[in-house]
């Protein structure tokens, strides 16, 4: 069935926005009276039924809410820093929304080579993910954060930071069983610096490995999302 | 240290070959004397001395030569049907490669949309990661395989085969823990047919779940090989 995503649905009726209204009448040709799913990026799953199939204002009328749907049991932040190529954070974004993640960080840190990013083109990258994945939460994405500020925030849950520097680590994997809400941060091409893991370590982060391999920044951010969700879920 | 792919080095002197000899002195400017570092694909790196600085047949002598680099204990075979949009797969070999992978088979299978790859360009992914990541092993490509084929071939392993029917499937998660030698067969983006499921029933392959999430095509095969690694990797 077509999945739309409806952030300010509220009761039983509802008006699809002038985008999705030409895509389902005049893309998809959906008539009055056809079923459509609807997800409000909170948990909600609706099924839907056309009632006007205006092209620019299509009306559809509530049927079913299916509530928490696909509700994960851990909570997920994983902040990194934004790749060079930004081609490569937007995979990771969608390959994590598929996974399963609940919130993102993008983090400056001293040898970050990218210091801008297009927060709407990423945002974009994670609602398409969360439709193709069929999941009623939306992932949310917090601005282009500098490092001090993130490692100082507040955290509830196990914090972490994956870095390449010779100093004894744990072994992620180790670390997140029974743990159900982790910080996880993940680190530029040209890894932290020993200032930055200083600090960290002064946060109370504890300084993991991922395994042996060398990953790139946005796979080890993907490794560590899928570590989570496969030693977390039921 | 920069890093040469030479596949076919034997002995104590090498030639590097036109292209790696003009990247090597004409683009990173080399000179004799200088240190270089080569992997052979076959799990050896070696470490090199520039004696001839010749920017069409450049002249290394081998200084040491570390065998079964950073080679794993198990092995991984993954076989998946390649995707429509090609950029997925090679991804998925990159990613791959990075994480840990012994074997790759693209898969023809019923409901597959793309018939063609072109396995030089896929090569090429999986030797760039390989470096990138500084491995010594190149995993394995295979041609693009029918899956009758693939499916009556001969294993020494665990076969599992990853799908969405509704049918009772264990946990790949849990299959893993103990079982060193792994072939997981990965289907396209319209699953596998019925019939391709009852023939893999058939020949000893167990229906396995990734997990909870609707995964795409390539995510489903990374995930798949990420979790041999995390959980068989000492």
């Amino acid at each position: 069935m077509q999945l739309f995503y409806t952030p300010d649905i509220q009761g039983k009726s509802y008006t699809l926005n002038e985008i999705e209204s030409k895509h389902a009448i005049r893309v998809l040709r959906l008539n009055p009276g056809d079923s459509i799913q609807l997800i409000d990026g909170k948990g909600s799953l609706y099924t839907a039924q056309i009632t006007d199939a205006n092209p620019k204002r299509c009306q559809i009328v509530v049927q079913a809410q299916e509530r928490e749907f696909g509700k994960r049991n851990s909570y997920l932040h994983i902040a990194v820093a934004p790749t060079k190529n930004i081609d490569r954070l937007e995979w990771f974004l969608e390959k994590a929304t598929e996974i399963g993640i609940d919130e993102i960080t993008p983090v400056l840190c001293e040898h970050s080579e990218r210091k801008v990013i297009k927060d709407d083109r990423l945002e974009k990258v994670i609602v398409s993910a969360m439709k193709q994945s069929l999941k009623a939460y939306l992932p949310r994405l917090n601005p282009l954060t500098p490092l001090n500020e993130l490692l100082q925030s507040e955290f509830r849950g196990k914090k972490f930071i994956a870095h390449c520097h010779e100093l004894d680590k744990r072994q992620l994997k180790n670390e997140i069983p029974g743990s159900l809400s982790n910080l996880i941060l993940i680190g530029p091409e040209g890894d932290f610096s020993e200032q930055e893991l200083t600090t960290a370590l002064q946060n109370n982060f504890i300084p993991v490995s991922l395994g042996s391999s060398r990953l790139r920044t946005e796979t080890a951010a993907l490794a560590a999302c899928h570590t989570c969700n496969l030693l977390l879920e039921d």
